[in-house]
């Protein structure tokens, strides 16, 4: 009998099989059609993100694509294995992390890829597979409360929020979507109407408060009831999706339960185009920074594919100026040497390139727009792909790639809706890179941290940003969520390279007086080959008190290496205090000064602002106008040469001070303190000129080539100041105001005259 | 007539090629010639590590053997560097690390090279280079005093050491052998005159202390002496080198700078001979552990290649049973996961087989004996090859080898000259390394960490041996010498994952005492795939105490991973307080315990013996008979399970008081503590379960599979335990006197009867 049962099942599905296909014409690689007319797409399953020509060109070419066959032997390997353990769907229960989300988390992606791999293959064991445990959701579904915990200001039902419902229905419209022609019309009536329109219904119209902000978890919303409602072709649930509910009768204070506010101000359209207008800034930026926006950016790619596929009158992949194509750029440039995101604003560290969401940005915008080649670089670092059309065309166009190391460039990116808040930028030189972060408060997941900056090498990190305290999804730790010293220190001014004023944070540490002004550039040029500069200011971070600073990045063959300058300048109406702290990776070697770490006893550097976090391993005096302090980290050698005043204050501090269960890494910290100043020059300079070989032993060069940093002037109008190696001296001009590139400038000082034209002058001079 | 000049020249010095060569016989590669008589060699150059017979093999296939190819090609690069900057030969002043220093040392490097490429190329810029070199040091030699830094117990002419001097020479002389045929009679006679044999006389007969002991010092000198005798075909000289001074007039009450005896007391002999027979145990280990082996090993290497090739007579290669085969295996396999050497003892931490040391011997020691494949995987990792005959054999072998990852054992090196001096162990299971010490105090360089352990993964260090406090070569951290902290700290016992009683070191911390007794094995046995295990006993580390520490490591596909336990058990006849330390590398994420770090201050440990140096972080009391500590490192989680007693205490500390350079590494530690007590047994079990992946965020087995440890009994003669999962309970049963292996041992607790034959009894029980 067995082996008659496929024969039989073959006769009675073969009712799929008389949908209409569109007539591909045979195209060469280059111009391959990627698009079809709304009706064309309506008659035929899968539309989403996999289609059936997109199928036929797949199945096709199967065996001569290595990296895709790769690709789909691995997920084979996983849904069959989650085959041969049976389906599990069980009554909802757990938070996060417990034993019910992970089943129902891993369902909908085992769906996914078994939807995809019926498409594929052909084999009916997935379509059935998933025919199987849909008939078991949709059993289960309507007799379904809200979820038993109640701790999200949107409660699920499948999980604890309806975020991760949201993101079910977008995993899970794609299998339906891959199983349609294989299920009765019988079988579709049922799911549709008992499962994925009360589903989608609950996500929208049930949770107005979820489905219509301008956040990413209404962008999951929209995609994952925009999605379904292409699947079931349902205009009614599509247009949610694409332009919001229409009265949603939330009121303007109401809040989530992250204290952030569910209408933004000013904003009155929602649904995903909504979404799309106001998520990012006009070059791709997200106030959140590169963490979140590779979280935030999935939803926005999947649901585009579909409507590529469906809807081509968007012309989704251009909307708005092709916002997807530059937030995709956005996220691969802002990463240090090995791609991990510099970890800006509430980041966990080492998410990259490598993440499921940024394979897929890099398939799906390579298969929106393939001039953009740089992709294939990133894709041939990733060495995976997509398993869908898109992962496809790039795995094929990876075959005949020559890999190279993919291009980072010294960029800028604007922050807010218009390009007006602020900015970060990233500024590479020959074997340093250098963020520096002056954009928008970033809502509830920014820092307290204008004007602060983080250094890298071809390794990772030498000046750090301490990123989050959190261990994102380790139940050991606080269930996964942000720990408190989060908010008591990871978000605090001093946790960060910047300038902190009498020992508080930035805007009183308040996001709602974070997010009332922003940073400006005052001027910046990348476009030397040899000096970089950028210059940033910010008024409002203190009140009574103007921050300014200015980065600069030089190469030059007589230096050791890539150079940073950091010049901080602060001007106040009152007497301060100003600590500039550097959070440097690795031990002490040396200093210029005498320091000493205290012996018996440790205390905490102070008692709020993030200062109570910090133990005080040494206090220190300066008795001269600058300071060295040289140290290894990562077998390299540095060296930070500072401009000061005699009676300056260098505190030896290191992360871990009331943490009662720690939360905190044990990293090290230089903090400049000068006391009582109105206005004030800190100009820090740091040099990474040397390595160490633990097989020889030998150190090269593990002293800084440079001996001297003098300030000279430092006024109102100008910075002036010189640095000296053995052989050579450079001195170094800057306008502290007029930002005009082509401005004169002239100063004299002791008879000396300085004159340049422009924003700065770098003039080195070889010493007899 | 520029054109004329190699043609006169060659005529000048074809007095040079008259000198008889021996016929070399056309072999197959299998059978290549590799030992001449004594008449052969004495007939030619270059004769040391390289021949005349060895050149010509390499000539005739330069280019067709890509590893040693690449090594030329590269050394000539460097040498026409050299040869570009002009030759400079200051008049001695520096200590290491100046400036005089440095150039004579890169002087014989570049000789040596020079030789080599003078005999391979047959460029005679390259024997010009070395014959102007020494004929500037044939000038100032004689005019030289002994160096005036005098700071060394042997101050040397060249260098402020006579072991630097002794360096020189083994370099030059082969570079004088290389180009001895290229002189002319007279300019070999000025050289030996003026320049060699007072050199070898001031090393040997004017420095008895330096050239007389059974030490590395002396190897050197006596390698030294024997190669330059050999390179000049001085018997009186090699004499000495082999069999040492004849009456040295050394007091035995003499040491050196470093605090240690001159004369070892039962050792009568002298000369490189002796140093073979006293310097290595029978397993071809050294006291001092690898990382000295390694500094150790290479004038072993390069004289015996040189008596191999002059004194076939002596059959150096198997001298002493092969005792340079079994330390070159020795090293090897006292090494991590990534080739890194266990860091007992002072050692810095990093250094590996890629060190040129490691070259020299995997290169030679296949030349010696090629039946040795194994070392051909070391080679092929290495991608190094000497550049001598020796190297050109395993290059070329490397061609045709298909590279395998080198094969690593659970072994045991026995420690002292007659293998009675304890041993150390390393113990491999599926995913674990693990290091054992019970040796000899390890001279100056020791240790107070018998019966310690240390534990590594696939990555490196899990549980760290702290290693010496001490930057080699690094000038800004104390000229590169041993900080004060590494013998305050870095030697002493709670530095250690060992047992400390009463808050002391073993042997009081004196290196006196720790040489006067060792640790015994109690048993061992690695034949078991699934089980290894090892007990060692140490009756005088402590008045009136007995230690004894037996380690298990365990793979079985009920656990997570391989399982390591650490059983301590500690007999006194005195009430006393005990810690056990272990140093883990990471954070902590949950304890079964409350325990939170001090908030506002921390204080040091203790006042001495090491706790001086520790931050007391957390006190914790323990009450309940067992605990666990979760934790986190290098991308991985980690489970301590542990027996204990309420009131035991843990404490929290970390690396770094009393510390006023910031010479320590803030590492943490935890410290098992129970005090007032005469017997105690510990019972740690750790199990290596987890891991996180940054990009994906999820954590795979964050919380250990095994629920509960259990220590049922621990007595005289027996300890048993048990410990459990959810399905599975392991009762392990061990002796604790009776080392025979077929032993039946019996012992009945609450009408329960264990019974087992041999050491141990592992017994697995499913649960219902």
């Amino acid at each position: 009998m067995k082996s008659i049962i496929p024969v039989i099942l073959c006769f009675i599905l073969s009712s799929c099989a008389t949908t209409k296909l569109p007539t591909i014409s045979q195209t060469s690689d280059s111009s391959e059609k990627t698009t079809y007319t709304e009706e064309e797409m309506k008659s035929q399953h899968p539309r989403l993100s996999l289609t059936s020509s997109g199928v036929q060109k797949i199945k096709s070419q199967l065996g001569s694509v290595p990296l895709f066959d790769k690709q789909l032997k691995e997920a084979k390997t996983l849904v069959d294995n989650a085959i041969s353990k049976g389906i599990i769907v069980p009554i909802p229960k757990d938070m996060a992390g417990g034993y019910t989300h992970e089943v129902h988390k891993s369902n909908y992606k085992i769906m996914h890829k078994a939807g995809r791999l019926y498409q594929i293959t052909g084999e009916e064991k997935y379509a059935d597979y998933v025919k199987q445990m849909l008939m078991e959701y949709v059993v289960m579904y309507p007799t379904l409360p809200v979820h038993p915990t109640n701790r999200s200001y949107a409660t699920g039902k499948i999980f604890w929020q309806c975020l991760n419902d949201a993101n079910w229905m977008v995993f899970t419209s794609q299998a339906y979507d891959c199983i349609y022609d294989y299920l009765t019309v019988e079988d579709r009536s049922k799911l549709e109407t008992n499962l994925f329109i009360p589903f989608a219904n609950f996500l929208s119209e049930e949770n107005p408060r979820f489905f219509n902000r301008i956040h990413n978890h209404s962008t999951w919303a929209n995609a994952a009831v925009g999605m379904m409602a292409l699947a079931m072709d349902n205009d009614t649930l599509l247009s949610k999706a694409l332009y919001g509910l229409q009265n949603d009768g939330i009121d303007a204070s109401e809040y989530d339960n992250d204290g952030g506010y569910i209408k933004t101000e000013g904003i009155s359209t929602a649904g995903f185009l909504a979404q799309l207008d106001y998520s990012f800034s006009p070059d791709g930026y997200f106030a959140e920074g590169p963490y979140y926006l590779r979280y935030a950016i999935f939803p926005f790619l999947v649901f585009s594919h579909a409507l590529h596929n469906n809807k081509p009158e968007l012309d989704i992949f251009n909307y708005r100026d092709g916002i997807l194509k530059k937030a995709t750029n956005t996220l691969l440039q802002l990463a240090d040497s090995q791609g991990r995101f510099f970890p800006i604003n509430d980041a966990q560290k080492g998410m990259s390139y490598r993440s499921y969401e940024l394979v897929d940005a890099v398939d799906l915008m390579y298969y929106a727009d393939d001039s953009q080649d740089y992709l294939l670089d990133w894709a041939a670092k990733q060495n995976v792909v997509a398993l869908n059309e898109a992962g496809f065309k790039i795995a094929k166009a990876l075959a005949s790639h020559e890999a190279a190391e993919p291009q980072k460039k010294s960029m800028l990116f604007r922050d807010g809706v218009e390009g007006d808040g602020g900015a970060v930028a990233v500024m590479r030189a020959s074997n340093l890179e250098l963020l520096f972060k002056f954009s928008t408060q970033g809502m509830g997941h920014g820092h307290f941290d204008r004007l602060s900056y983080s250094l890298y090498d071809d390794v990772g990190e030498i000046i750090q940003d301490y990123g989050a305290v959190r261990w994102v999804n380790v139940d050991q730790k606080g269930g996964g969520r942000y720990l408190p010293e989060n908010k008591t220190f990871g978000k605090q001014s001093i946790a960060h390279n910047t300038i902190v004023v009498n020992q508080g944070s930035q805007y009183e540490g308040s996001v709602q007086k974070g997010e009332s002004a922003n940073p400006s550039l005052l001027y910046m040029d990348f476009d030397n080959d040899n000096v970089k500069i950028i210059s940033a200011k910010d008024d409002n971070a203190y009140a009574n008190t103007s921050l300014q600073k200015t980065l600069v990045l030089i190469d030059d063959k007589d230096l050791s290496g890539s150079l940073m300058i950091d010049i901080s300048r602060i001007n106040s109406t009152d007497q301060v205090s100003i600590d500039i702290p550097m959070w440097y990776l690795g031990q002490k070697m040396k200093t210029s000064f005498e320091c000493q770490k205290d012996a018996q006893q440790l205390s905490a550097l102070g008692e709020t602002n993030g200062y109570q976090h910090i133990w005080k391993e040494a206090s220190c005096k300066i008795d001269e106008d600058n300071y060295s302090f040289n140290w290894f980290g990562n077998e390299k050698f540095y060296t930070l040469h500072s401009t000061a005043l005699a009676g300056d204050e260098i505190i030896m501090g290191r992360a871990g001070a009331n943490d009662p269960n720690f939360n905190l890494r044990s990293d090290p910290v230089l903090i400049h303190r000068r006391e009582g100043v109105q206005n004030a020059t800190f100009i820090n300079l740091i040099e990474a000129h040397g390595t160490y070989n633990r097989d020889t032993e030998v150190p090269l060069y593990p002293y800084s080539i440079i001996k001297k940093i003098e300030l000279i002037i430092a006024d109102e109008n100008y910075t002036i100041f010189k640095f000296s190696s053995e052989k050579h001296e450079w001195e170094v001009m800057l306008a502290n105001e007029n930002n005009q590139k082509t401005a004169t400038h002239n100063k004299v000082l002791d008879g000396k005259e300085y004159t340049w034209n422009g924003y700065y002058n770098l003039n080195k001079i070889k010493k007899d």
